[in-house]
């Protein structure tokens, strides 16, 4: 198995500061995930300007699109974004919309499970109708509750469906091996990174636990 | 009751051309909607042009949220959204940090019921946690299908829950009256505007007839 990808996700609402983040843990992460509050404050500009200055990292867009896929993924996808997410919740039309947009243009969708009813339904249809990752993901509200992704995880990871598996909610230090070792290929961090007191020694550390485990 | 308000669906991509429109349409509608696209793409600074250029009418911005209710709710809030919408399929928790979000505002919360299974259930629970329009939403990809939001319409008036219920979905000249008389206090008209060879026209057409029902 290829050594999992390490996705950051960049949660600030504040342009340069994402920016400055992003240009702090860049040698150690492989994807840049402009979170869905920074995107629908910040526009897409903030594609722009991250895919201008990091050619190199791989660059996701958590638009977690509900409706009107292709017309809302499509000037994304065209900016620069490599993935862009539309939510398992909005349904087959919309998905198959992101997965047009994401083909017209050599890119690629994931879908989101996050509050999906049957998500082995799901992701068994998604895969079918073409999306390239699974996202589980145990939201923020969620976390703050008390939730983690692994028996989300666990599930998809048995289904071996022949896509890739995101896997992002509260992961850190403590847990990131655990998220490998049950198949994970892409491992978002978040807040463990930049609320650390230096989210470079951070993102590396998390680099060599990933690439150790 | 009251006489409905007319609420006009900026889905432009376009900043300059979302701009133009409610310029044009203005003397007409009650209530600018910054459409989920429109806001992903152009981000706050949208909110806060069509707040300085029109203050006398409400601007709903599409947020959509699905996640970080209060987090991602909280600036638009701030930069004078009245109402943000917030997904049902998003959970309790979410929606009740943008409930929070438009409180510590003075503003307003629209539960978007957009493929929420149980749409009473969801209804009655945000009534009980304060949000204060139900949105009955027939999203594009929906409508494309042909749906339409007649049969959720009926459901939810039929409650009478004592808040203000909010109808999008295709709605133009030829059933606007329908869903006046159905019971929506708030009529979404996107394309039967935009689309038309005035929108000016359009929208003072859809007016007349909203009065006249």
């Amino acid at each position: 198995m290829a050594t999992p990808l390490i996705q950051m996700a960049l949660d600030s609402l504040d342009f340069d500061a994402t920016i400055a983040l992003a240009e702090e843990v860049a040698p150690h992460v492989d994807i840049f995930e402009i979170g869905t509050p920074c995107i629908k404050h910040n526009g897409i500009k903030l594609v722009e300007e991250l895919r201008s200055r990091f050619p190199d990292q791989l660059l996701l867009v958590d638009l977690k699109t509900m409706d009107a896929g292709e017309y809302e993924a499509t000037p994304f996808y065209a900016a620069g974004a490599d993935i862009c997410t539309v939510l398992g919740v909005s349904g087959a039309a919309t998905c198959a919309g992101v997965i047009k947009a994401s083909n017209a243009n050599g890119s690629e969708t994931q879908i989101d499970l996050i509050n999906v009813a049957d998500k082995e339904a799901c992701a068994r249809e998604m895969v079918e109708a073409g999306a390239q990752i699974m996202g589980i993901h145990t939201g923020l509200d969620a976390q703050a509750a008390g939730d983690t992704p692994f028996n989300d995880l666990n599930l998809i990871a048995s289904l071996d469906l022949g896509v890739r598996i995101s896997v992002a909610g509260g992961i850190n230090q403590s847990t990131v091996q655990d998220v490998v070792r049950a198949g994970a290929d892409i491992i978002v961090v978040g807040a463990a990174i930049y609320g650390a007191p230096s989210p470079a020694e951070s993102a590396r550390e998390i680099r060599e636990l990933v690439d150790a485990a």
